[in-house]
């Protein structure tokens, strides 16, 4: 016999409530109390299983994955995370156990990310499992960065790599075959993506716009271009491929447009290069220079010897 | 052609998202300014096709039961509602022009309630729609009516009338046959309920603990008792229902245990009976006093002689 909501939030949610505003999941709704100066930063993503990831995934990194995803926007705008609400709409086939192994992955999140639980819903549902998550942060008040800034002459900047995700994803559907090697770390890098609350924070003041990549480099780029009114030239041969992605087929339409990557774009102005190479450096995180945003509305992608190249098909759309 | 997820966006959310802060849905995240003093109130509730509304109800009325449901929540805690972020996941079934309506029912309740949409997420689903919608409020800091502030003594009031939703949903059932009048009255109050913010915002400072009615009388009354950790005598006769439902079959068992009420439930000193009383007439909204709570950890439920009456099926749980 399943546990009823009222036995899973007492036993398996209300751990996860540590924040005092949480009430102990005890009433209609959580109560915060914002620092003085700060803005509040929301961001509500959902995830449905077979859609953004798969049955068969790990429970816990299904948590974490819907955790990081959300503090990926948070990040984006240069904000540090302080808690969470779930909204959970189960189906009967899921288990007990398997719902325990999912909770455990926020208790972990909690931890790395200093984060908690501060209330939601938990409702049935026929279809599929359907996670939804409102990541709740704050940011000095004026400092958060928007997809709004970007201004001709700036640089373009990526952290970490490109298109892991998207070939991570290929391998778990059986349409790319790597080594055991490869398998383990590109899979870990769909499930596993890793917020750049760090690096987001520090680019306050720095960065002139900000994206997290999660539909692709081009589409998310476009974003920046549109908010910002203004146009770009990629340099293809710039962009940071990991050595498990280097020489895969597909490795440079993945970094281009596979989604779920998770790394954040942002732009700066030239005079910003040491002082972002040092923030590199002190993160021990790679930050690239991929290209310059250009005036007019264009994005243009250049291949090693200066040629205007196709673009790939555009980054997904969700519906 | 259906719309992508972008022009939806435009099209159809972005016009609901006139809060600053929403910064015209271009962004990963929302960024709100508390006000001085204040502190922010946050809930989260999810509603399932088939589960927590019928495919056939009015497109725009789903939505404005989602924002309501939610609403209802800060209602409870006593907070003023500033905005809310939904997470929409989208059968490929459902048509442009149903979302035009769905869209229609948050223009109409944005306007009604003085709030914006602030963000939030689109993603397809092979599933029924579901829909999470996370409402933000603010109440003066140490002001909010939380559910474990009730004590020995205290009188239980109850707004509005009990038992219309649940009587409603069995008219939409076919379940039960009712006067063309009596049918129309019930279904809308299964469709639309009435969050009672002003009723909230007034019992600061006057209830000693409060709740909404989502679950059903017995079973959120129980809520109030187990974090106050105390017991309660409830008049089965004193509790107030509407001529609509007065002379129906079930009256009393959908007035104890039925759910979707969205009233308030609350409890006060004795000596606040006047006050209410004139809150009552101020905010033209029936106030009823059903019973007391006392110590211990008992419910009992006194029919009009004061015997002891056995309760009806429990709320009901959500899976």
């Amino acid at each position: 016999m399943p546990e009823g909501e009222f036995e899973f939030i007492a036993r398996r949610l209300r751990p996860l409530a540590s924040a005092p505003g949480a009430l102990n999941l005890t009433d209609d709704a959580a109560l915060l109390d914002p620092s003085q100066g700060q803005q509040l930063v929301l961001a509500k993503d959902a995830m449905v299983a077979g859609v953004h990831f798969l049955e068969g995934d790990p429970p816990g990194q299904i948590a974490q994955k819907l955790v990081r995803v959300n503090l990926s926007d948070l990040a984006a705008m240069g904000a540090a995370p302080l808690g969470y609400l779930l909204a959970l709409a189960r189906p009967m086939e899921i288990e007990d156990e398997w719902l325990a192994e999912f909770c455990a992955g926020f208790a972990a999140d909690n931890a790395a990310f200093k984060i908690a639980l501060l209330g939601g819903d938990t409702v049935s549902t026929p279809g599929p499992l359907t996670l939804s998550l409102t990541a709740i942060g704050e940011v000095p008040k004026g400092a958060a960065l928007l997809r709004s800034g970007a201004k001709a002459g700036d640089d373009i900047w990526v952290s970490g790599t490109l298109g892991d995700a998207a070939l991570g994803l290929k391998v778990l559907r059986r349409e790319l075959h790597v080594t055991e090697h490869g398998r383990h770390y590109l899979i870990g890098r769909y499930r596993l993506p890793q917020p750049r609350l760090a690096l987001g924070q520090a680019l306050r003041g720095v960065a002139s716009a900000a994206i997290d990549i999660s539909d692709g480099l081009l589409a998310d780029l476009g974003h920046i271009l549109g908010a910002s009114g203004v146009g770009a030239e990629l340099r293809a041969g710039a962009l940071p491929l990991s050595p498990a992605v280097r020489d895969l087929p597909g490795a440079r339409n993945a970094a281009l447009a596979g989604g779920d990557d998770y790394e954040l774009l942002f732009t700066a102005p030239p005079e910003r290069r040491a002082e972002i190479a040092a923030l590199s450096r002190q993160l021990a995180l790679p930050l690239t220079p991929i290209g310059e945003i250009g005036a007019g509305s264009n994005l243009s992608i250049l291949d090693a010897t200066g040629q205007a190249i196709e673009p790939p098909s555009k980054g997904w759309q969700h519906f």
